[in-house]
């Protein structure tokens, strides 16, 4: 059937969106299969074929997305949409959204931003390894340089900032001018807050080494069975090692990562719990419309909450740490007061600055990210080259954590996202743990016994409410929307800033 | 450039051939990641989004291939195509033949081949673990109800029978009647042949047992190390799992499989050989040709005489299992007599009918063979149904090797071959293995220190003569021209029988 047979009624030029959108989910999908396996198992020598073959799926999709007859298929549909119901309206709504930021961009720059975007994360793996940014820095500029081409064409088309354009294709419906206050707002009372938790720390009892080696196969039995306990179906998905713990695939084949060091569990446990959360948002999504748009989950800053939910919330909660820590005895063959649930998690409250996002306490981390939030936000205006982002990475982390990296490996070349194309993601971070908290104390309203079920290991109470509140919702609602049904109020700092004192400073 | 434009000169319509074949290439490795993945890390329920998957990227190549501007592209280009060089002049005739291939299949019957493929391959996993043939079959034939579609469109196109239509999609320019001939030969000679080496071994010294257990992954470690020897390139590649052993990736990203038994490490370390003379073939095609047609392999005969020139001919020779020997003794503790060179080439050369095709040995190998070419023939045919398989399965196998397998397990299931649509398929490793022979005795007679060397873990030799003679030449000669090119004689039965002879009956 061509373009214009279709164009005479709505609801065939929706079924044809609704074909051409599967396709792309099924495309998608395959990306997704092609990333997981560069980051885990492909060979180095492998890394050249691969940026040819994700550069020709990036371009076939976006062919695909944004073929001629696609604007007048989705007008047509438009046109008699509230024929639909509420899901295929909302579905259509997601069409347009994901056309319009595929229209955007032009063609040729899509192939060259894959090619660049594959070339400089391999680089930056090595050059990261060696402690060289020297080497990396060059490429970086080539890669900021079609990520700002990228920019601009998407500011025009959405009247948009520059920077705006890109964090709504990260987290829809976001502006910055609503990130700077609720940042300004994280920054008004955290470092004093951060003080008080330090000198609170300090006054207390003193932490008791907990001595490895842990052996790595030990560690990742562990990991499987804590994934099990969260709900985790393995009949759907894997647990491998990366660089940097992620969670790929698709929702029916989930693939989370993590990475082990034999001297201390503590980290490579909670990235599992942490991608877990990531992988039963995207196992509940709603399975009716997997293949669709509105089927997809919701943005950056609603994934964040949910690994955020795993982690944070319910994972570092006394009542989960006291159900875990008889089993990390056990597997560890732990003894005396060192293994005792509190001494564990000290470990797993520990605040203080330093030098590593990922591996930063949930007080320091929104400086963290606010950090990376200003820093990208220049580089994407321009005022900020490569070369000259060690010093400015170094004068941030000086001023807001009073501590500055020995080398680049451990300061602006530690995360994965600007090498991987990656600019307006971080600030979702933080939104996502502001987000995180308010629905978790809205999810023990919700369910008064929750937490008690977290410490017999019982999740389903908190899966069942999140599946329900979150995961099955889709992309149906923006995220603020999401959030707003959830918990009866917008995204603030309140719930968080509660959070925090309840954890570490009534506690 | 729109292709009318194009097609005003041939320098620009071939230029234009190659850009779409790159893409198609690329393509083409995308989709081999995505089958290695399923075969050796998928979960079990990412059978159906995988599905998806590929079926989407089949169809997109298959349109790639067939769009309407690509017949006049190929025919403009052709009109001149005495201007191009040789190897440019093959490509265009490759790209010829990979759009006959493909425009004789309907587009629709693409898809619904890739997802019955799918489906059919995913089934046969579980029912072969279950034994239950009953279960797969009603899908196995609908599956070859599609397969008998393809071939009676492509032996509509070619001018051929519906059977050499297929074979020709596996070995080009492969035409039954030849085979007919040389198996004829074959079963000539083999029964007698097999007698008498049966006889010689009965009336021999007794085998020594080796006992296990071989622990996984000492198994694996040596794996690896002899990959190493053969020449293989982890940069380049990688060593994992499957039910069913295969190489797949692309050239720069080579990845082999084995499976491994605790109680048998000879079987696992020959699938780990004959994998990497795949692998090395792969590796060693024309590297400026790489994302072009006539830089592929051609065909399944000239592939699988790579894997059984490293298998058969060099890896059960008495020079390089003298080498072996200590190796095998080191990494498992071995002792005695049991370990001797003599008594483990008793192993590889054990001599006699058996049930399971891949783990025979190379006397009964091409009676496996036959039985499976008269059967696919009679399926292709109609004359044979998937219900009326095992019967006529194991009254094949009772006529031709005199055993009657006691299950479809290891009888009529054993092989992922048509479970996954390859029809066809089966005669190009009897082939691959004439051709095998005649490659070893022209390599040996070329360089005359070639075992001397393969005696010290040396293949350098071997591994040049093939570059040389088979891997540079791509696809730039039919497989019968590689052949004679290297050896001076067409393809036959007469080194084949040599070899048998001289190994089992002379030494």
């Amino acid at each position: 059937m061509s373009a214009k047979a279709e164009d005479r009624n709505s609801t065939s030029a929706y079924a044809a969106l609704k074909d051409r959108f599967h396709r792309l989910s099924a495309l998608g999908g395959a990306q997704a299969v092609l990333h997981w396996d560069r980051a885990t198992m492909m060979p180095e020598g492998g890394a050249s074929a691969r940026a040819e073959q994700q550069a020709t799926l990036s371009l076939i999709a976006h062919q695909t997305l944004t073929a001629p007859e696609v604007a007048d298929l989705i007008a047509s549909a438009e046109a008699t949409a509230t024929a639909l119901g509420d899901w295929d309206r909302a579905n259509l709504a997601e069409m347009r959204r994901l056309h319009a930021h595929a229209t955007a961009t032009p063609t040729d720059l899509v192939g060259r931003l894959s090619r660049q975007k594959s070339k400089t994360e391999m680089l930056w793996r090595s050059a990261r390894a060696a402690n060289d940014y020297a080497r990396l820095a060059p490429e970086l500029d080539r890669l900021i340089g079609l990520i700002r081409e990228q920019a601009a064409a998407k500011a025009d088309a959405f009247g948009l900032s520059h920077y705006d354009a890109l964090l709504d294709g990260y987290d829809p419906n976001r502006r910055s001018a609503d990130i700077d206050v609720l940042f300004a707002d994280l920054e008004s009372f955290l470092p004093d807050l951060l003080q008080r938790v330090m000198d609170r720390q300090k006054a207390g009892p003193a932490r008791l080494p907990i001595d490895g080696p842990f052996p790595i196969a030990t560690q990742e039995a562990l990991g499987r069975e804590v994934m099990a306990v969260l709900g985790f179906d393995f009949a759907h998905g894997r647990l491998d090692v990366s660089h940097h713990p992620f969670t790929g695939g698709v929702p029916d084949d989930s693939r989370i990562t993590t990475r082990y060091d034999e001297r201390d569990f503590t980290e490579s446990l909670m990235a599992v719990i942490h991608e877990t959360g990531h992988s039963l948002y995207e196992r509940g999504l709603p399975e009716e419309w997997r293949y669709q748009p509105v089927g997809r989950s919701r943005g950056m800053t609603i994934h964040e909450s949910q690994s955020l939910l795993f982690e944070m919330q319910a994972g570092r909660s006394g009542a989960f740490i006291a159900y875990l820590t008889p089993r990390l005895r056990a597997v560890f063959g732990g003894e005396g007061p060192a293994w005792s649930a509190e001494n564990i998690l000290s470990y797993y409250r520990k605040v203080g600055p330093s030098l590593i996002r990922v591996q930063a306490d949930e007080v320091t981390y929104p400086l963290h990210v606010i950090l990376r939030y200003r820093l990208e936000r220049a580089m994407i205006a321009g005022d900020l080259h490569a070369r000259d982002l060690p010093a400015a990475w170094n004068e941030g982390m000086k001023k807001s954590l009073g501590i500055v990296p020995p080398d680049d490996a451990s300061g602006c070349m530690q995360d994965i996202h600007w090498p991987s194309g990656s600019f307006g993601y971080f600030p979702t971070y933080t939104l996502g743990a502001l987000a995180a908290a308010q629905l978790f104390q809205a999810a023990k309203k919700a369910r008064p016994g929750l937490e008690e079920a977290l410490g017999q290991g019982d999740f389903s109470p908190l899966i069942q409410w999140v599946r329900e509140n979150v995961h099955s919702r889709g992309s149906r609602q923006t995220p603020d929307e999401i959030i707003v049904a959830a918990t009866g109020a917008p995204l603030g700092t309140a719930a968080f800033r509660r959070h925090i004192e309840a954890r570490y400073l009534d506690a």
